[in-house]
Order: C-alpha cells, then sequence, then structure tokens
C-alpha cells in the first residue's frame, strides 16, 4: 500500500487507509519494542532535529526514544532560551536547519500554524509534536492505536470526549481523526468548556450530561483538567467539575462492561478520576497509550522518512 | 560466581562476595577505557533512564558516559523542570517510564526513599545516584575500587572520614561498605557535624580531634565542606575548619608514609586541605576516584542489565 | 601532506598549508553530508567533550551534529549552571574531565585565554568554539571554506569587514586566517566601533566610508550589530548604521557583479541589510556558511584527532 505524506502536520490530510497503515506499522515496531535489543538500524545517519519551543516532558522524550530505537541521529534544537517564537524568526531558524542538511524536524510550538510555516520554508519532513490549541496528531495516533488494540474494529464505535474541548489541542486531532475511521463522537463539557461550534470539529453528539450518554459509549477520553484554567472561572469548580464529570468507582455502574478509559496524561487524580478508575485494570488503559506513543512515532518517522528502502528491522 | 540483584538502592543489601565482583568487573571495563576506542557494544538497545530530580553535573555526566560506552540508549528525564518531587506524582512518573519499555533508573532525588519507591513501582533494575542524605552507593563503590587499587586488602585498613558526616549521603553508603569489606572506621568531626549516633552507621572511633588519630590511618576521606551550613553556626568558622580539620603541608607529618588522601569532589582548596595536599603526587587519589566513577558504573550496569549474555566486551 | 596540531585555539599558528588540508578535509565531508545516510564510523569510541560556559545554540548544534554524524560519543558539559567561570575552577574541572578519559574538549567561555588554559591542563585536544572577544577559528574556517567554494584562489581577493569590529571574535579569528590565505582585507566601521589599532589585527585599509570602497571588494562580511551596544552610544543608532553601513537593494548598484555577501549569523534583518539582499540568491552565502560549518568542524575534528586511522568513511 502507498503512503504517500511528506509531513504529518494536520491528520484530516490522511485517509483511513493512511491511518490504518500507520497502525500496523506500529503494530510492528511494537514487536521492536518488546525485545531484549529494542533498536533497529532503520534511520541510520538520518537526521531528526526536536524543535520544542514549548516546554514538554512526555512528547519530547517519547520522540526522542522513538528516534534512538530507529538509529536516527536526534539535535534538540530550541526551547525557551531561544529566539523562534517570533515569526519571522522562525523562518531564519528553519533556514539554519535546513544547511544542517537535516531530514526531518519536530515541532512544538504555540503558535497555531507554526509547523505549516516549517514546512513552506523546509525541505525536510515536518511532525507537528503540539500546535498552539490546533492540533496534536502523534497523540490522536497513539489514541487510535490503543483503541484499535482494545476494540479491533472503529466503525460504529461510540467515543466521547469529556472535559475542556475549547482549549485542548488533543481534541482538535482526535475528534477528526475518530471520524475518518468511522467513529461515532460525542462532546461531554460544561457550556464553558464548550467551543463554539463543536459539530465542526465533527462532535456528532454534544452534551453537558455525562450520565445520560455514558451507558452508551465504548471509549471515555478523558481530557487534562488545567486546574489553572477553572480557579476563577464562574463555573464549575474542581470540586463540581469532579462531581458532575469525573469517573467515580460510583459512575462505572452506568458504564458498558467492556468500554474502556483513555487520558493524554498526566492525570490529577481526584479531578478527572478516583484513583479507582485511574488505575482500574480492564478499563484504564491510559499506560498503554504512553506505550502506543513510542511505537506509533517510530512508525510515522519511517513512513516519512523512506526508510522502507531499509528494511523494517534488522 | 553469581550475582543476584536487580537493584543498587542500599549498599548494606550487598555482601563482601558482591562487591569483589563488582570490583572484578569494574577492572576489566577500566581496561576498555585505556583502549583507543572506549565502546563496546555490551549494552546495545537497552534504554536507560537518567531521572535526575536534583542538579548534578558529576554523577550525571559519569552516568551519562558509562551508558554511552556501553552502547546504551540514555533518556535524560526530569530535572527541576518536572514535577516529579512529590511522592504521588513519582509514581505516575514511574509508570510513564515503565511504559516506554526501558531497562533500568538511574535515580536521584533529594527525598530519601525515593529510589526505593521507584523499585516498588517498576520492572526496570533501578540504580541510587544519591538519596536525600542518606544513600549514594555507587560513590562508596568508587571509593572501594580506588582504595582497593592502593591497598590490595580491605581487612584491617584503618579508613576515617572527616568532616560534615551528620549531612553526607556519601557516608551513608561508604561507611556501612567499609565495614562489608573488613576495614576499622573512623568518624572525625566537630560535634556540631556528627549525627546522633555514629555507631549506628557503623563509626568504630568517633573522634573531634583529627591529630590524635592521623598516625594510625591508611586512608583519609575529605568530605565536602558546604561552606553555606558553616556560615551562621556557632563553630566552626571555615578559617577554624581548616585549622583543625584541614589536611595542610604541615600535618602531612602526622600521615603515615603511605596514607592516601580521598575527596568525593568537587574540593574545596583552602578548606578541605591546602593545595599541596589536594595535588600530592603519591598521596591524592582525587582524580583515580573521578577515573573509578565510570569504570565501577560501567561494572553495575552491566551486571544489573544483564549484559553478561552479550560478553564483556567486543 | 602532515598535520601537526594538537589544538585548534588560535588561527594564526596556522599555515596556509594547514588551513588548505582543513578545507579539502571539509570538501570531502561534504560528500557525506549529501548522502541519504550522513553519517561515518570515523570517530567511533572517541568521547568529546563539549564545555560551554556561555550560552550558544548555533554553534553548539552544530559541533554536536559533527560529531554525531563521525559517530563520536559526547557529552554536554556546563553552562551556565556549573561554576567553570573562575580560573581555578576551571582547572579542577578540566582535570575531572581528564579523568574521564576523554579525547577532545571543545570550549566556549566568555573568558579570553579559556581555551589556551585547558591547554595546558589537559592531554586531550581542545578546539577553541568562540573565546572572550579574542577568537572564533572554527567560524573563521567556514568562512574561508564559503570563499573557496565560490572565488576559488585567496590571493589579492579584497574581503570587507564590515560593523562592530571592536567587540567582534568573529574578526579577531578571520581577518589574519584572510590575511594567512593571501586576502587583501578592509576594516569598514563607525570610528566607536573600531578597536584602537585594527592594522595590527591584520587589517590593509581601514574606513568609515563603506560606499567609497564597495566597487572594490569581492567579499562583503557583514557582522551582526549587538542592538543593545548601540543603545545609549552617540553615533550610530541603529537607523544610522543601517543608512550608513546597510547592504541595501541601492548600495548593490556599487558592487562589484560577482562580489558576495556573508554574515556569521543570526542576522538582523533591515539593519546589517535589507531582506533584498540577506535573501539575494547569488550574493547571500549566509546559508552556506552554515552548512560549511557541519563540514569544517567534521574535518578539524577528524584532522586532530587522528581520525584519519581509520579512513575518511565507511
Amino acid at each position: 500500500m502507498a503512503f504517500n505524506h511528506k509531513h504529518l502536520i494536520d491528520i484530516t490530510e490522511y485517509s483511513e487507509e493512511d491511518i490504518k497503515l500507520i497502525l500496523e506499522t506500529a503494530k510492528a515496531f511494537s514487536e521492536v519494542n518488546e525485545r531484549a535489543i529494542k533498536k533497529v538500524p532503520t534511520l541510520k545517519g538520518k537526521t531528526i532535529v526536536n524543535m520544542f519551543n514549548e516546554p514538554s516532558t512526555r512528547t519530547r522524550s517519547s520522540f526522542e526514544l522513538a528516534e534512538k530505537r530507529l538509529s536516527a541521529d536526534s539535535l534538540n534544537f530550541g526551547g525557551s532560551s531561544t529566539s523562534t517564537v517570533k515569526g519571522e524568526s522562525l523562518v531564519d531558524t528553519v533556514e539554519t536547519l535546513n544547511a544542517y542538511k537535516i531530514d526531518c524536524i519536530v515541532v512544538r510550538d504555540k503558535h497555531a500554524g507554526a509547523p505549516y510555516i516549517v514546512t513552506q520554508n523546509s525541505p525536510a519532513s515536518v511532525i507537528c509534536a503540539g500546535d498552539g490549541k490546533h492540533n496534536h496528531p502523534t497523540q490522536a495516533l497513539l489514541d487510535l492505536y490503543t483503541i484499535w488494540e482494545h476494540k479491533g474494529d472503529f466503525h460504529g464505535l461510540k467515543v466521547a470526549v469529556v472535559g475542556d474541548i475549547a482549549h485542548s489541542r488533543v481534541c482538535g486531532s482526535l475528534i477528526p481523526a475518530l471520524k475518518i475511521m468511522g467513529c461515532e463522537t460525542y462532546a461531554v463539557a460544561p457550556g464553558t468548556l464548550l467551543p463554539p461550534a463543536p459539530e465542526v470539529l465533527g462532535c456528532d453528539h454534544v452534551t453537558s450530561d455525562l450520565d445520560s450518554v455514558l451507558p452508551e459509549l465504548d471509549v471515555v477520553y478523558m481530557l487534562r483538567v488545567q486546574q489553572e484554567r477553572l480557579e476563577g472561572a464562574p463555573f464549575p469548580t474542581i470540586r463540581e467539575y469532579h462531581k458532575l464529570f469525573g469517573l467515580t468507582k460510583d459512575r462505572e455502574k452506568l458504564m458498558k462492561p467492556d468500554a474502556i478509559i483513555c487520558h493524554p496524561g498526566p492525570i490529577n487524580r481526584g479531578v478527572e478520576f478516583d484513583s479507582y478508575m485511574a488505575d482500574h485494570p480492564q478499563r484504564s488503559v491510559i499506560l498503554e497509550q504512553v506505550y502506543a506513543g513510542i511505537c506509533v512515532r517510530m512508525a510515522i518517522l519511517y513512513l516519512l522518512l523512506g526508510g522502507a528502502d531499509n528494511g523494517l528491522a534488522s
């Protein structure tokens, strides 16, 4: 099957077929990650720049590990100490990186659209690792991978995203990705945390009443609560949020027996869920999502950088 | 000889035999470090996370170099910018690392007991790289290696630790380690810098009078003076400290001809010793300790991560 | 041809022959950098310490990438968090690094002379990566490489350095290097930004009137304006600077048809040039300089570390 992409910026540019190929490739790399020697020479001699213009521990380290396990040379570039936040300067920085003869730029930036600007100014492949409040496509792919592992088929799957949908870049990629795969999507949030037009994002159902939809759901995707965002807002307080939207042992009774719980991490115990639900051995797949992050990032790097020519693994 | 440990947290869990095996293995790795090509493929494809939740230049870079020379993939994770200081959050962070399928966590944390908590929450091997004021076992091993190189046999060797014993994590591992190896131990410090019960730590002799014991000692281990700790304390001032406990050219006359001087670094010239003693070509083994750090860290990584299956060296 | 140097501290210690060998070697490494697999095993098992005691993004990442492409093990050591700024402490730090059995120290320090002190205290090869306001020899080499690519022969070439010559460490190496290669050199600056004795540096001509010399020049090397240095100074303001010394579309009419424009980066658009000149497809070689930085750093590391024994490339 052909994979005709150079960049991963906006998940909506990928077809169902493209995403399935990524998931299948990630599955193959999962085997590498289960080995005693978790390393393949696939991207040896390729240079990948991690340009994180915003702090990030988890996404950055997940990419870094994926790159190392593919034997690429990684260069960490950027961070708060550099001056790449202004539009013009971003272009000059990218041109400097181009002069290094690099193969890929992984870019996180708080300015929406920055990764796209990079594609317009570099011959390298560009991967968005978080883009303002808009996109976080590798997060969506790792979420899909995790759901796929548990549910097998996406068609008709009922998936709710719960929480601060208005300010979430996770949603900006995840909800469209779920639609591409054929899922039925629910936005569940207090009115203050809903975007103006959730249906534009791809939400089939919108509600502020979690309990009314919980019995139908196959996947409950809890977004991280930015506690500083709730503080000072009229509604809800953190306690109210936990009462109305938190997944608790009590609320579990409303869930389908095989419904699973996702979260992009890091979690706030006592807010998005109680510890019973966060650590639920059958339902909580939060740590599987972290693992899936390594596998899908290896897969997308491999597919974009033409590692196919070197074979998947040694 | 069997090595049946998974972690290195508390040196007192290791037997004399265990420690001898580490020293012999470190000796073998010393040969690698003397080569033109200072690298072996022993831990290729293994992932080691350096989780330093406290600043460290020397210990971190020593581990990093040991890992590179064993061809492991290192991931630096943590530091003051991450939120792993709270007990609960530490567990969630470790579970994230587990999901990366890592082989080893090297952990430094100002909270005593943190490395042990990591062992309880990870299938990976855990190495303590400094733990509150309690443990610093790889420092003790590199000290033993250096002493072994000079003295050959530990039994009956008279070793004094001089300085701020109350607040030293070096002592917390070194004094018990010296006892395991059969040394006779001395604690030498002003009363204000002695712990409540030095004999519990394993000190055979306790004194505030360095000159009275100096003639008996085979090894004088000077602890680093934290100058900010002396400032404002009633006694001693830095000048008084240097006068009473500093190793000087004058005081050398009291030492055995073959007595050696150790220090964990970085040294304060003019405080723990004068430059004559710090740079003494026969007595000062401070830089040998730094070198030993690379060798024993390669050895412990090799022994804990089962590198034996791949052979010691290429 | 023999290359009998152990360090690169001061470019004036290198002969025309030495520099030609570096440029030829860099040319060979340029081919590596054009490959799909941009990596050679030349320095495998060598340890290179990047000791940057001053912030640096571009020079540090250029060295880091050169080291990775030569398969060396790099250790980043230093930065503002360490205490290597005081003379005495620098020596103790270097002795610690020596104990790691390292092969090379790349050192940037705001204190002039620091790299030389390192050579006096280490058996490793030492490369100056920027030294106070005095030296920046790898910058000079990458500049020469770029000029050589465009002009072929250095003899009689007319090269002007324009701007803050008094405070530029780029000039401290570049002007003497141009003289070694046989160029005719011009210093062009307002009087306030000229050093006391520009002829000592190697300037054949000194002027504050750019337009009067522009018609003769083969290479116009624009220095970066430190805007904070102009603020508060009596003359010139940034606007005056741009008017008198900025390369603009208008001023281009005075230039020889094949004259090229260099700049060490990062550039200030609207100050040193307008965007027309900064991005001029025939004249501006600024991004070629960045690329040359990788090639000459690979070359100098290779020549100093005796990688010749392993062959240039796999």
